[in-house]
């Protein structure tokens, strides 16, 4: 693990773009939640937490088919939803209606927040703009900053990009969005292939640390890859940069 | 002027969408002030409503070249800026350094809103989702917002419909960045003729009257075509609309 502590780096760098699923919210247990408020009344018994392992295992395969160019870009939504046919038929549910299909899909807008990330990010707006940069749609982002309040200045990623990360054109689409050079734009993500690759389109790379994102013990404790900055909080971040 | 009361529509309609200039910023004004503080301590004496009309008047001819497809797309700062040389030399303005030129371009970045502005979107957004759907770019968009302090959801617009209204992709986008039908979505806006371009598309349209956009006495009083709303100020319309 490297870190670099270069006070000019932040005077140079203007935006924090943020990796979202699994960096800023806990999409696990928000979609454990969800699964049980929809699938527990109609008598499902089901592992709550590993029904959202596998949907969220479904998640790269199919932003695969994208990025390899085997599918024309679609928005996450559709591909929640996709995923969800394959999910359910795995865990043995049958016989949901399409409302109730389209209730579990969007429960994907209603993720919770970690707890250090209103206080970060209010802290570090003052100084950055601030922007998602995921592979969620615009709509998807914007539920989610309206139930967590998470102060965007503008929503960037993956439909602006019209592919998803880490294709090298996401991060470049995001600064370019901004008016900003790669290198005045840092990325924010708890995954190290994020950050990688990030940084080999000349972004600067923040590794947050979610060692629960997968469950207890199960997430990133520290970057694998060179990273400007590691920390273990988004309060710890502003900490870092001044701010 | 036609004007619908209809109180469906307010369940209908789930996002508000702004023309910025002129509609919640008064540019005229703005830009006279910029030119003056760039330009009289030079040793220029110029009449500054003047200098930001002529300046405006360059927009439409500029954003034509694109709309027509015989220029591609480009930011509207890129314009702001070739438009300038133009303002300059019919003014008679020598001798401006290109960091002069550049303060003076980006004084479109730090326009004003007009007083009823701020209080009318507050209440708004709690009820609607609220982007900006302008001919300026994401970066000239978040600067007036952090000036101003315009709470949106998403900055969309010309940028990310890569051309400008009243382009009928430029509207379309927009409700598709937020999985919206066009007639889930209201373009609040003081000129008629991007009114009419939206309700072509489907689009709600309210018109917000700025009798003094042009200068004293010159703007729209009202619209000359059919909206759905007409008010006088961003407040009547969230009184309008019950929020």
């Amino acid at each position: 693990m490297l870190e670099k502590w270069d006070l000019r780096m932040t005077d140079q760098v203007k935006a924090l773009f943020y990796d979202v699923f699994g960096t800023l919210t806990d999409f696990r247990s928000s979609i454990a939640r969800e699964a049980e408020a929809v699938l527990k009344p109609k008598g499902f018994a089901l592992d709550w937490g590993a029904f959202a392992d596998a949907w969220r295992g479904e998640y790269q395969p199919a932003l695969e088919e994208v990025r390899a160019g085997r599918r024309a870009y679609c928005k996450l939504d559709i591909l929640h939803r996709e995923n969800l046919e394959t999910v359910l038929q795995r865990f043995g549910v049958t016989g949901l209606g399409e409302d109730d299909k389209q209730t579990l899909s969007l429960g994907w807008h209603r993720l919770d927040a970690w707890p250090d990330v209103p206080e970060g990010l209010a802290r570090l707006k003052k100084t950055f703009w601030l922007a998602p940069l995921s592979n969620g749609n615009i709509s998807l982002m914007v539920d989610l900053a309206r139930r967590n309040n998470f102060p965007w200045d503008a929503i960037l990623g993956a439909d602006i990009a019209q592919d998803f990360k880490p294709k090298p054109r996401v991060y470049l689409a995001a600064a370019a969005a901004f008016d900003l050079r790669p290198d005045e734009c840092m990325l924010v993500a708890a995954h190290s292939n994020d950050l990688a690759a990030a940084r080999a389109q000349d972004l600067h790379a923040a590794h947050l640390a979610r060692p629960n994102e997968h469950g207890p013990g199960r997430g990133e404790i520290a970057p694998s890859v060179p990273v400007d900055y590691a920390v273990k909080s988004l309060v710890e971040l502003a900490e870092k940069l001044g701010v």
